[in-house]
């Protein structure tokens, strides 16, 4: 037997970060890109921008500094302000998964 | 912004219990019978039947007591063993979602 958990934020109505939106940002951090970020988790360009939109709309901060031209034709990076709240949630996300380890192993 | 939650019991490879299996097994209690424990969540006999199965196969216990005869014909009940391990559940699940709120506000 084994504990399974799964945590996410939500507006009153949806979802908009988890794990899942977290990926991407990292994903496009890696490669640079929106577009290459979300191939990299097979997901459609406009799925991955209406996640980051949706980021955005909800934080109420920029997510993406898109940087222009250049030899690959532009691309993306995080900005300071999603790099310290990606921080910010996998601290939330460690100490949330070891908190409920140590309840499981109290009670199972 | 607010947190959304979900925790759940799994063996190596699928769920087995959480609040979906929990609440059948609760409508069960209070209606005396399967089928109408299912009915009252809209879900099918089969799938019911399936879920309580599975129950019980990962906890290695009898979850439902089966009445015989009667005016209608029968129906089931919960096990002690069964009430015993909702109880449980339950209160992990109280710790839990204290514990997490308790670490939401502290980061967000």
């Amino acid at each position: 037997m084994d504990l399974g958990l799964k945590v996410w934020l939500k507006n009153d109505k949806n979802k908009f970060f988890g794990s899942g939106p977290k990926n991407l940002l990292l994903k496009i951090e890696e490669s640079g890109s929106l577009r290459k970020g979300a191939a990299k988790l097979n997901m459609s360009y406009s799925k991955a921008w209406n996640m980051v939109s949706n980021i955005e709309k909800n934080l109420d901060f920029k997510v993406l500094d898109k940087t222009i031209g250049g030899v690959e034709g532009g691309g993306s990076s995080l900005t300071d302000e999603a790099k310290e709240f990606i921080k910010k949630y996998h601290e939330f996300e460690r100490e949330v998964e070891e908190s409920i380890k140590k309840i499981y192993k109290k009670h199972f």
